[in-house]
């Protein structure tokens, strides 16, 4: 009984993640689902995306929270459409309230919307938002067991963002060990190295954003 | 209806919750529930508390995690007695799982327990678990923000423990900032800053425990 309920939320969620692709596609905007830990760096790393895009590409930003609107506050300050989810305690983002955010989202205006989900490894991976690409921000600081402890996550997003490379002279990470638990779950994942801090490593996932845009907007054409 | 589900499911924990707080006073035991994010210290806290109070009271461990035994393996290597539980996707413990790992401690044989929740900020909060204190890791590459965004976190424990210290030269992080957002919410709260590196502070949280169980001991005469 309690499974065939829980087999039903995700469906009703999965026909909303749909939808929410569908109203992405039907404007030419690109979503990108950004999870991690508490403080990894979500808002930082769109904070970066934002300065590294300017003039190239327009994009708007959904900030999911448990509570405050700081992180929609300080995406706003860059000048870009930023909508703040307050979940009410909840410990992820689902479909449904990526679509109601949607609705405040101008989305004739943009061309690629980045979506901060609650900072959370474990539940965020459960539900599908209707994004095109999913990815996780690793942080240094972590630890370099963090694939191994959390495999789910690290299983089902499309791109890695291991964050905070300027503080690996401080700390004890090895990046093998790291590696080789990501590669037993996701082989051959689209990684990218960044500090968000120094601005290291930026360009790459930028420049990586806009070739993924570029081609979805030829294939919505 | 969906309140009242959710309702009795916390009400059917908090009695779990209470039968393991009777088990551990019926054994002397003092338990605490170690609280933080993905890769804020927990079990290095537990590795480092052990060497504290070593020849001085006897611990034992219980460890949570989504998958691997990698933090009771570590414990264990300690010399102490260590039970992991694999919560098979959850992203808290309950005061369910705790009584079936208690089965596995010998209780009789050590004065405190140190149960770490799994890593998350946000459900653990909701699940009391039946031990006599709590306590909440902030890490300080996590970023300052923290009490705001993560309040029942914050509100619902006994003791702050801010982990990772030697961090400070290397980032940006306001102490004052931090600490006026815990006030808050969490006046006057016992609180400790350590390394669990460098092992500054450890000793003040370890006497700190050894005070408690004494208190403990004493009160359960």
């Amino acid at each position: 009984m309690k499974v065939s309920v829980v087999e039903r939320i995700l469906s009703a969620n999965d026909r909303l993640a749909l939808e929410n692709q569908t109203l992405l596609d039907a404007h030419g905007v690109l979503g990108v689902n950004l999870m991690a830990s508490p403080g990894a760096g979500k808002t930082s790393l769109i904070e970066q995306t934002i300065d590294a895009l300017q003039g190239c590409l327009c994009l708007g930003a959904v900030d999911g929270d448990i509570a405050t609107s700081l992180d929609a506050d300080r995406v706003a300050a860059r000048g870009i459409p930023a909508v703040q989810i307050n979940t009410g305690g909840s410990c992820h983002l689902d479909a449904n309230m990526l679509k109601r955010a949607l609705s405040d989202v101008p989305l004739d205006e943009i061309d690629l919307l980045l979506v901060e989900n609650v900072g959370n490894l474990i539940c965020p991976a459960n539900f599908k938002l209707g994004t095109h690409f999913s990815a996780v921000i690793a942080s240094i600081p972590e630890g370099d067991d963090k694939p191994y402890k959390y495999p789910p996550m690290y299983t089902g997003v499309d791109v890695l963002i291991i964050n905070k490379i300027d503080l690996l002279p401080y700390l004890e990470f090895d990046l093998d060990y790291f590696s080789r638990g990501v590669e037993i779950l996701n082989s051959g994942i689209v990684t990218f190295e960044v500090s968000c801090k120094t601005g290291e490593g930026i360009h790459a996932w930028a420049d990586w954003l806009v070739e993924q845009v570029e081609a979805h907007t030829q294939a919505s054409e």
